[in-house]
């Protein structure tokens, strides 16, 4: 019987210490087949690249870790995985580990979240993991921990059709440990910090400061991380607002 | 009173035919502001540019309509159009018209439908807007008027927080009706055309056919649209899958 196939990439890029101790934590487990952008993708969602061609090309080969490179995002560096570079299907597909946390909205615009829902569009069970320290040197020691013992779990499990889910792991040495949580509501503000280049033409960095819109819900993948915790929150592909459906029906929109 | 301020957006560029008529379509709505890509950025979802800076021009004013080119993603150009162009504080949000239907799984993808998502994260009323005529010389003069309909009926009803919607019209000229309907499952297929270079080194292009997982199934955006109806889905931030959490708490994950 062949070991599980582990899909692995990451947003951070090829040479993120966060990824190389994903690997270095769950190689154990399986056959790690990495593919991962060759460069920097943070903040690409579930971009895809349609206006230049994409490249991959192996970088490493050794019993149990292959290593490949892309230069598209991502969520191209999934697809490539498994359409074109993997010889059998995947068992799971690890996104990460993240340099930076992912709660919240920060769901939607997260590269390292795109690949894990990229993942279980295929139907295969998908984790996405981040680290709350987002410094380049961040200890991913207990971080890597988690990734083993989640992914663990999940190659035994398994998760339901068109589920993914989130890890966040907190900044701290001291874990208390591990909450279910829910996304929380937030939003990023003061976002644009506005500059002026030596010709006096405004430019702008993106960036800004996350605010908490309920701080005090302890049921939330934020709360979770602020109050030492490793949050676990279950992400789906279907975005529908059923709820709302029956009372946009009342609306009688005519055409 | 002020009129209402309508910010729109797209992400097949400034200069697209669908963006054009969303334009004409509600300019008798409200003030008109445009914030779009300087250039295509289809299946941008709600990437963000954070490695390099962001630019703004205006291109055109005229009383009603204002019209911005930016050098980012769709999401960039809600960020910039809400924060810093705009001067008061928008009261609808509208994507598109975008060339080709965002039904389905196209959602996460789609850099329409993230821009959408991004008016909702700032509780603004927000519409993505899509015509499964995908050609540059599309007919866009019933997505036009249904646009206008809809975009009338929320800034009137408004939309439940952290909600937008997601309306694709279908490509013929007898319209049935429209349908509120759920986001189908599917995926794309097919995806990666592999071609060689001059140099022999394989290259491949990103593209692929949809596979709906639920052809018949009648309650669906694919449905609707493939059976002559206007969409209309509405679809939320929060992507957690509550019924899974009491599931995943029975795991008992140590660490």
């Amino acid at each position: 019987m062949k070991r599980p196939l582990i899909l692995i990439t990451n947003d951070d890029g090829i040479y993120a210490p966060g990824l190389k101790a994903l690997i270095a934590a769950v190689k154990a487990l399986g056959d790690v087949l990495v593919v991962a952008p060759d460069g920097p993708r943070s903040a690409q969602s579930n971009a895809l690249t349609v206006t230049v061609p994409l490249r991959s090309k192996k970088l490493s080969e050794e019993p149990g870790v292959a290593i490949w490179q892309c230069n598209g995002t991502p969520t191209d560096c999934i697809k490539m995985g498994i359409r074109k570079i993997a010889d059998r299907w995947p068992d799971i597909v690890l996104s990460g580990i993240n340099h930076g946390r992912n709660t919240s909205v920060s769901v939607i615009y997260s590269g390292t979240m795109g690949a894990a829902l990229e993942g279980c569009v295929d139907d295969i069970p998908s984790i996405g993991i981040s680290h709350c320290d987002f410094r380049p040197d961040a200890d991913f020691t207990i971080a890597g921990k988690i990734a083993h013992e989640i992914t663990a779990k999940v190659l035994k499990e398994g998760l339901p059709r068109y589920t993914c889910l989130n890890v966040n792991v907190p900044d701290t040495n001291e874990i208390k440990g591990i909450r279910i949580s829910r996304q929380a509501a937030g939003h990023w503000e003061e976002v644009l910090d506005q500059r002026q280049d030596p010709t006096g033409r405004n430019y702008y960095w993106l960036g800004g400061e996350f605010v908490d819109h309920e701080p005090d819900a302890e049921d939330t993948d934020e709360w979770a991380v602020q109050n030492g915790y490793v949050s676990i929150t279950p992400v789906q592909l279907d975005m529908t607002n059923y709820k709302f459906m029956s009372h946009l029906k009342d609306w009688n929109i005519k055409i």
